[in-house]
């Protein structure tokens, strides 16, 4: 038997919170698992900072991408099996491209990606084509296999079908965390009926459709993510530390390129400051090594540095308050940004404005946002129709992009009157906070 | 307004998947949350290495301590308010021992118990009365506040009523536990009617005892905890990755004495080995730093170290064969840890013999482990009853001591057969593994 | 201490599925649930025929009553209490209206009063004034309450506040059965965080408000709202079955004008079919009673009543299709009518059409529908702010009304070509049904 | 096609709160389904009088009997299909058996079985082999299928392993009841990993065994059901309905056999009093009907059947004492007897005792009880085991019967001073209640 045909003599299953087993019977998918590189993905928290705003959100990726993959399995082995329009063969590259498709996710993304430009969909390239074990599992069902898995996972692939499985408004990656992540924060949002959808789930040439029986369903999933977006996503606590670590990144290089003289010397963080980073040294990191250098440089000597680890550390986090992007609140900005430096709190690092965007659906339009599929509903006489186009809700929410703008400061800082008094004062009253 | 009386201005709720609410009024509790030792319980997992073997069961020691917390709660607000029995103004301390009666638990306490002797109580006891926040804290209350905190979380305090709300059979402590590790593990065992319990609960003068009407969902209760002790908490797989932590630490301590170059010196472990560890060393302990050495450390020479590291890092575990301690089993081990030290692997760090042990529900016997204070029934008639002697069910189960014990080895050094076949293949039949 | 004040010596709890326990200490509370007429509630079910399309649906009008009851008690007790807005002098009024609102309901309420125009409300307001077990027992508390039970029911009550804990948008009715319909049915929508919304609930005077920070929560549960009338309540296959219903007792009232000679004589009948219902047979009513006649009557010899009974009691159901209310529609029903009386079915009993309309949400327009007060969220600035102003979830689906009409026939009659054949087959090439 | 291998052109699905989804393929089960006989059952409630007590528990037998299908189509289908132990050819008369095994139930099955010495499992083989609808469509697939299926019912049909599908000591049936009613009546017992169990049942020549693996859920199957049994089963309240109906029923024969005049004649009790009741008579009966004569019969004149329909129809049940079977309680019963004679109370509907009794678990002892055939476990080495041999939890409570028994009578009566006080305040001393 081909090694991409071997099943395993016993079905392995592991047990979840959320799909209550994920079943393993392929032996391919079995030696993933284990890996290097997918075990990494246990030190990377699926929910970066939000810990610190919703305390149960502990889960690892390593618990999404399973997750991911078993609801491919359901898919195409319970609900697509036998229908003349899915191709059996294209099962092992589903399977692989869910389980892997966060490979390249590192600690706290957001940040890293913000500071150091990293991009963690071209890591995951790397690292199903690099000199990793999971290329080398890849390799032994088929020398192009890898590719393949690489492009399904970047949406090149050909075969759109298997892509729109991974990738589309109503992918597996959603499914999974929409519910894992409620599951975990204990939200009371983020529940809608999977097993009906996946019922309802039809192969085409080039998607993947909804019966129309299902759509109540789907409104129901579409608006379980316009809750999660806002109530778990974008909270203003946890964005206010991702602000504190991104500025941890920044001072960190800054003093790098500064030469000062670290006591905790940045190690893993060499190459990430020149922008010149490695598979190897990416690989390294993770979670519990950022956290030990946080951890650390509570005890180095220069003030925003020391600060701002223990800011995050200890959860001191920044305060905020609305910010309106007009003219009126951009001239108070410069007049804040003056008064910080005044009162000798360096604006650069304690006075930040975050923004967070989302569109709970949208159709598509030819020549933008080509990635974001709209669902389609397979209708009674067999024709397609966009979501939208069928459903009151989705319409009246359809394209409607939200922003949410947010101005964090230290909230301590400004209340101790101990120096500078006055410029606080007058700080605090433009700020108007509380 | 005194500060042990002080309330927030307005209540602060925690989202929590278990309880869905904890609920803080209090100023000193609020306080005690925000200190620096309690916010390090988030970086230290509740089961250590259990998230292994159920992905799911990654939460922090700081969900449990909120949960704990919440329970006391719930019961002195709820259902002891107004007793004539209920001393009210134990209210606050036993507030603040449940929510505090965990926080000299350090990473992966199992491990670090066996090798170095660490004592989480007298860590707990050292954060309570010694140079930290959370003193502070307390003292403010009371000067003999700390004092008393600790002394309840001890168990020595004299008022017995406080001390069995958060150390007796059915505590607080684990009613909490089961449920939370139930939750993230994903289990269906853990699971019991704690509404029901904490309403038939009822203060008397020297301990909590339950209203005979109670009765099942106690039974319930018990047979939880039986059930998570042997499904998850002695879980061969979880206690596979315990002894491999357990030699790695053994292994870097003889390194350590052996004046072992480390490439990455074990800087927070200098105190340690030494069996001298200060608070303020061991509060900068936590998950984060002991997983940057074990990550850190699969690049050392000493193949011992870096294998272990690995292993561990990457979840190459021992495999294991149950082992029935009598004396034709003892002479096996003999002659196996000569083989394996003939195939050239030391038995010292690759022939470990584990053992758990539990007895899921004991009444009190005059001299003998006197801390398992047994749970009382207040009957109809007023008096009250030990609860095996109502309960067919627990007495079935009282006192009957299950141990179980395992053979742990590397399953893949035995079978690669590139040096020493013959000894290893000797070794594989004494084994019988699969 | 006055009967209004009584408590009982120990609190009763009822084990509610939604609700986890129901819990009465008032003695005026616990009186009326032991009444008769509260009783009679237990032999109505909550969602009519429903059951015959969720066969879950089994659940009775005594379980809602209850569920409503306990919301109140929540929140009056929970939230309310001790703040300056609330009249804690309305809590028993507030709490018996909500045990009672339902009390006038008789069984399969819809197709009663669509054929005798029975008003649920009036019968409430009856029961409460008149000579029955309830009103002696709301006397007993002052001679007026039963009077203002009546008042905040009807929602003429002077006070406000009460009335709109009992009749609103987000009122305690409807969060009861909206989570107990989907609990009982086992459909995954009906789902809101309830504790939340409770928590953010504010007394004014003349209303009850949400405060701003619980929008989402109310968002969601107007979503869940929606989705369970058009997935549930208006469910097509539940309209068949009380559109057949709705002809049985119209046949029946027709036969008896008749003078039809009936095998079992519809005694509970008589004062209905001449429209002059006492209360004291509106109260023998009960669907066992409904059930009795329709199974007895599947051996009348009349055809029509003896086959509506049968299709009812044995799940015999109209199929249907949709219905567009245009002139082509209109003018095809004026010919099917034409053609099912040649076939010799009649188009009186067996040609229905049914209409079903809602509207999710809507704010106030002065004038119209006055009863449907609108949400009003309690803003930071302490103003008030109409819930569709604030969300765009519920402004995208504010005052739009959705309706859906169907077409209801007899499909085993037409398929069954051994009499009219030509005709049937032309009749079903117009329905075009599957 | 033969019609025993006919599928549906498109799965029927039913929304089901325990199970999810219930899903028919097979023609055979969509027409037993439709069938008057099957239908009836959503006319009888599935704990009988229960929904006194547990006001969720008003589920009908129609929902359970979908749920058994439910499971045997999960273990044949998903479990057992492809195993070389499993004879295929089974499937249809497996499913056949695990949806109709409770169609001969009545309305309150166990105060008939009491009163008129009914066997629902007469009934149920009198109905698959007469002249009803279920017959027909049975004998469709085979002139004598429905014998089989009655033969798999009555556990004489040879193949072991169908017969121990549906009846054993963890078969569907008791899986589903116990799920089912721990969902309906809200209680948290009830539950253990059904999916588990499911996964872990292997087919063997004459039985259904459990893989050792499995062991721990099945010991929290047999705890839930030992909790249910007490908690709900036996429930004392549910009892006392059910010993008032079980005399309703003597004092209705007693009258009819003195000939007295009924205002409300028992038309559908001829047969049955003088017990030769047809099978179309019992099909007639359900609990709507017999609903109709309890609430009608508070209209009579005869003092005990009025009082003891208004007992029933208004829930004023009787109270009750422990009462131990020794001499000197029965001394003390034969006492009361007298007095209530004295106190002009009838003993023989108004002093009544009434036992229940359980054996959680039992493994066979031949020439006794011989049909509750014990639980086997599949060891690793292949062999079987008898489950309280490997379990000692199962072992603790195996084989122990429990017997609870209570007095019933009417306290109401007992505390009404107004006639012979003096005797009924010896009683009340007697009973001590309260």
């Amino acid at each position: 038997m081909s090694y991409s045909e071997e099943k395993l003599d016993e079905e392995k299953v592991f047990k979840d919170p959320v799909h209550r087993y994920i079943h393993v019977k392929d032996r391919v998918i079995w030696d993933l698992i284990g890996t290097k590189e997918f075990q990494r993905l246990r030190r990377i928290r699926q929910l970066g900072t939000t810990f610190l705003t919703f305390h149960g959100a502990e889960h690892s990726r390593f618990n999404h991408s399973l997750g991911v993959y078993e609801i491919v399995r359901r898919i195409v082995d319970n609900v697509f099996i036998g229908r003349p329009e899915w191709k059996e063969n294209e099962r092992l590259l589903s399977l692989c491209a869910a389980l892997l498709h966060d490979l390249g996710h590192g600690p706290f993304s957001h940040s890293f990606e913000k500071v150091f430009h990293f991009d963690h969909e071209a890591f995951t390239q790397a690292i199903l084509l690099g000199d990793t074990e999971v290329h080398q599992v890849l390799k032994r069902v088929d020398p192009v296999f890898p590719q393949k898995v690489a492009e399904v996972i970047a949406k090149t692939y050909k075969d759109k079908q298997v892509v729109s499985l991974i990738s589309s408004q109503i992918d597996a990656d959603r499914m999974d965390y929409l519910q894992r992540d409620a599951y975990y924060t204990g939200v009371s949002y983020g529940h809608f009926d999977m097993e009906r959808i996946l019922r309802v789930m039809r192969p085409r040439e080039d998607q993947v459709v909804i019966k129309r029986s299902g759509m109540h369903a789907v409104e129901d999933y579409i608006m379980s993510r316009y809750q999660m977006y806002w109530q778990v996503y974008f909270h203003p606590v946890t964005r206010s530390a991702e602000v504190i670590l991104t500025k941890i990144l920044h001072r960190a290089k800054q003093l790098y390129q500064d030469h000062y003289k670290f006591q905790y010397p940045p190690t893993h963080f060499h190459s990430i400051f020149v922008e010149d980073v490695t598979l190897e040294d990416y690989l390294k990191l993770d979670e519990s090594v950022i956290l030990f250098y946080l951890q650390s440089w509570q005890q180095e000597e220069d003030p925003i540095l020391k600060d701002l680890c223990n800011r995050f550390v200890n959860r001191r986090l920044f305060k905020y308050i609305e910010y309106i992007p007009n003219n009126e609140q951009l001239t108070k900005l410069v007049e804040l940004r003056g008064l910080f430096l005044e009162a000798g709190i360096d604006p650069d690092y304690y006075l930040i404005l975050d923004s967070s965007s989302d569109l709970p659906y949208d159709f598509y339009r030819p020549g933008e946002e080509g990635e974001r599929v709209p669902i389609h509903l397979a209708m009674p006489n067999g024709k397609l129709k966009e979501l939208s186009r069928e459903s009151d809700i989705v319409d009246a929410i359809s394209g409607k992009r939200r922003t949410d703008h947010k101005l964090y400061f230290p909230y301590d800082f400004l209340k101790d009157f101990s120096t500078n008094p006055s410029i606080k004062k007058k700080i605090l009253s433009i700020l108007r906070y509380k």
